[in-house]
């Protein structure tokens, strides 16, 4: 029986933004997404070695299907922000990946989850099945 | 035995502005949870007849614990959007909403998915039960 | 001696959304500028008859070259903001929009300031003409 | 006669996010105050010594009276941003400040402008005077 593979865990890190504090004074609940979908653009080129522009070079790109954030403690203003991704599952066209969002220093937990990525045509918007060199330098 | 509560939907209404279209010309992902803040938002004071404001002069918040989004279809720049929100359960600290979004003409989802709001004491950060005139105001 | 042109002032509506509001419990700064592009886009296809869509498929579009803003009011959340725009000068491929953000109820001035937008050449980036027809049609 | 003070020119990076990029595959135009912003804050405490948090504790707040923003070269998505700001005049309670933006390689001038801030006590949000040691501070 073939075992499931194994992905790496990658990490990203960036600073909170004046413009991301909400009247709450803290990191506002939507930018935790803009968060993810930063680091995974760093790790797509840096990590894997594939950047958004070789996808959309191939007339390829990614649209979020679906996402769960589960928030844990507030980010603010000044923080450094670590997130993990960790690759789920590729099949067919779909992408799970798992992160966490974390205040760096002293280390805390700010909010985890799962985004679904699904590959799509550019020119017609429907989906794509994966093509295997994305599934091998996806699957490290 | 006691019949579940069965909640009122409520339905605000929003038009699509040019800073919420991201490179892939659509309305961004992480946008659609700033549409269900503003709804619900709307929909406090307007439907449930207890603004922000109200809580806040009491002392308490709402936080977001917990949300998921299923994008079904792009929303584009001048499309007008609907925004319905359903009490799921009110229970403890604890308040479940589900939510559609629709684009207004030809109406079609363009995504559903679900928030969990935790009351705070706004002084502590802590959470707080749901007071009974809360309880009362939201059981339509 | 040929009379300056007198251009029409045009008015659109808006509601300030929760995610607008910054931790100063007021409309950030820069979402003055989001508000003034979202009044220009709707009345580029109400007032003037030609949407965005319409410069695109010509193989035109409009960057922003300049713009000032001087911020008199603060706006809150909940307020319906009125923004007015009026053609100041069509010249080359440049126009020069002068605009007004107001407060509805009561009518109070939050900010006016000015936007000079270029007429780019959507392949190239390069600056155009802007076309006769896009003048007589502006010319309102 | 007294020489006008020379003020030093303070730097900070920031690295552009996907959630910054508008329909037109730039940054987003309102998104080049919010870099401004940052820089500020970032060089309030690491250049001056006397971050956002220290006014507030003084009772004291900054707010935007007026911006100006030349706009000259696009920049893209993953471009690394130089933001250097410069102290221009510090007078009554208002501070005027001048800023570059900058693509950081090769180095490129992509905006450059001013903003003018008025220091408000937070209470009432009235004008203050800059306290002498604000400006000893600043005057660097």
């Amino acid at each position: 029986m073939k075992k499931p593979h194994r992905y790496s865990t990658f990490e990203s890190e960036l600073t909170v933004r004046p413009d991301d504090i909400d009247m709450n004074n803290h990191v506002h609940n939507s930018k935790y997404l803009d968060y993810v979908l930063a680091a995974r653009y760093d790790q797509m080129e840096r990590c894997y070695g594939m950047s958004m522009e070789k996808f959309v070079s191939m007339g390829l790109g990614w649209v979020v299907k679906r996402c769960r954030v589960e928030y844990k403690r507030p980010l603010k203003l000044g923080d450094v922000v670590i997130v993990r991704t960790r690759m789920v599952e590729l099949k067919g066209s779909t992408a799970t990946v798992a992160f966490e969002i974390l205040r760096k220093s002293p280390e805390k937990l700010a909010a985890d989850g799962e985004f679904e990525y699904a590959m799509v045509h550019l020119a017609t918007g429907r989906s794509a099945p994966i093509p295997q060199e994305v599934v091998d330098r996806y699957s490290v």
